[in-house]
């Protein structure tokens, strides 16, 4: 008997997470988590305001979210000294991707990025039949130059940076992101992936500048702010692309108290600034517990620490999945040349002396299966 | 100079919002809504334990949701009886439709439905690249023989029939429902949208029966349960088509206070019953205050209540704006045959009270603007 059929680019599609959630590792291994350090998430959590301000919008949670987001919008705008319709907002980062990409790329269009990159934004693109192109990292870092080559070369429809860089931590300065950009054709979308960007060091983001047509710049509650679970990104840019979300977008598809969570939070910058401490100390903690265990911590502008492991990827992860035995939960880059690396999350200190008591035992365990 | 260019299809659409929210409009006329009761949202809102839950799961907020809503499936297969892997969640029905529309509508592909039924959906249709096709109401129902004459006829990928029926609050008993089923070609995907299905009379949902290999059941925590603002709606179908949505879906879209929420609602029924006989006795206040005026109230399946103005769309959409001049947000039907009717969803007394005070002002002023 026929079925109801598939799209000829559905039928091609895995059924594949782009991430194994921390909850179904456990319903899968048994084991429970006691250091939820994989996902760069931020256990030092949002501003004690945020919790009052979800508290108190519950109460109104009958009612439909604002789908133009507006308070937001305009809170946004205000603090990065844009226009409101410069700045939209979405389901998180990953959510404004798969936006970005169904506006852009038609099936068989290409989107240049770095091999081994967020994996996401790869699934968005196979996901509407796009074409990925790669290149790779060179060393820890996106490789700028080679990418604007490819750009030059490839002419894709998007080009892919995320500075501070995720997975390895690493980030350019403003000034070589800038030269980027001009050595980008103007008619390739420069997606400019600023996730981790409040935790970036002083003039590692270039300025807002809205009147470059071809820029998005995304960022994103979901680190430095501590409200991974609030699903709350942003994207800004000129009002011409900006304003073309409005036409895919799911327009109720940002919660309430997640508009309610993300106003408190940008409106504490004082707790942004004791959170973004914390979490340098923690980066540093980690750090020695590398070092510690004779592992190669590489210097990092996020709230994540990638630890070179000093062999190769089995190795890697076989550290990786001793931690997980013993209820630490970390990630690790899977991309040739990024593979001998695990990358661990910030966390407060009960998270980091956990790691401390594991990670010799782990490099042991994994020695020993070698 | 040249600019990074929307694909084909994106070109084309407008940058529109399905429905204008009440805050935009707020804002733009600068009237304050004293009552809100245009949107079938519950003016009664969620269980108690719902704000319970809510707010102890705050403190989680920096852990990304569960990607896989893994707890929240479960409890709602339990519920209705199916198998986990036959239930997928989604950011409210809205964003479910976008899925599927994207899963099985190519460009140029055709989905069935009715003429003045659920805008989102055609906002969905049209921005994949998709036609639509229309069967006229049939009075105040959806009409399932045309519908499926239609569906014969025209082999469409969907065909779209909600029961009980939003905006005119009809509903169709299961039997006609089943007998429909049975007469849409099998490859032919069957999207039953019962998002007021809680609402409905007994005996007007067809039993669940994942075994069919074309329906899908679409269901929300926004109405009934008061959730609007939360954004989480669920489907119900056979394991193939229930596991194509996680080819495309936004793993992390659903946040972690929403998965929490909904849980909490679904262990409630006993409010949910308090909530159906608030939303039964509201039915009937708004059906009076409509009686009172000289207006006819067609009979509720839903949270909300058609009323025919007796004349024409325009009269109908003058006591619409005159409502809003005097902060009673209520919306209509825009489709011909339909559009006589204004549509006033269930409130608190106080909301029903300011609805009976504005109504006549506003059937006054109307017809003193004719």
């Amino acid at each position: 008997m026929p079925l109801p059929e598939l799209t000829q680019i559905a039928q091609k599609l895995p059924e594949a997470v782009p991430f194994v959630g921390p909850e179904a590792i456990e319903r899968k291994t048994g084991v429970q988590i006691r250091a939820r350090i994989g996902a760069n998430e931020s256990g030092f959590g949002p501003s004690p305001r945020v919790l009052a301000a979800i508290r108190e919008a519950a109460e109104g949670i009958w009612k439909y979210p604002d789908p133009e987001n507006y308070d937001l919008r305009v809170a946004l705008a205000n603090f990065h000294g844009i226009a409101p319709d410069e700045v939209t907002i979405g389901e998180g980062v990953d959510g404004l991707m798969g936006l970005i990409v169904r506006l852009f790329i038609a099936p068989g269009d290409v989107l240049l990025t770095s091999l081994g990159a967020y994996p996401t934004l790869n699934y968005h693109v196979t996901g509407f039949g796009g074409r990925l192109e790669f290149v790779p990292y060179s060393g820890p870092h996106e490789d700028l130059t080679a990418l604007a080559e490819a750009a030059n070369r490839l002419k894709p429809r998007i080009v892919y940076v995320a500075n501070p860089d995720n997975p390895m931590g690493s980030f350019w300065p403003a000034a070589d992101i800038e030269k980027f950009i001009a050595a980008v054709p103007e008619d390739t979308l420069i997606m400019l992936d600023e996730a981790y960007g409040e935790l970036a060091p002083d003039g590692s983001l270039p300025a807002i500048d809205t009147s470059k047509g071809n820029v998005l710049r995304l960022r994103s509650f979901s680190k430095a702010y501590g409200l991974a679970g609030i699903r709350v990104g942003y994207a800004m840019g000129p009002s011409r692309i900006i304003g073309a979300f409005n036409r895919v977008r799911n327009h109720f598809g940002v919660n309430r108290l997640a508009q309610a969570a993300a106003m408190a939070a940008l409106a504490d910058q004082d707790y942004l600034r004791s959170a973004k401490a914390a979490i340098s100390a923690a980066r540093e903690r980690i750090a020695g517990i590398a070092r510690d265990n004779g592992l190669t911590a590489l210097p990092s502008a996020t709230n994540f620490v990638a630890v070179d492991c000093g062999r190769d990827g089995a190795y890697a992860t076989r550290i990786l999945e001793e931690l997980a035995q013993l209820g630490v939960f970390i990630r690790k880059p899977g991309a040739p040349g990024l593979d001998r690396h695990i990358r661990i999350s910030v966390g407060p200190e009960a998270d980091m002396t956990l790691l401390a008591e594991s990670l010799p035992k782990a490099i042991k365990a994994a020695q020993a299966g070698a």
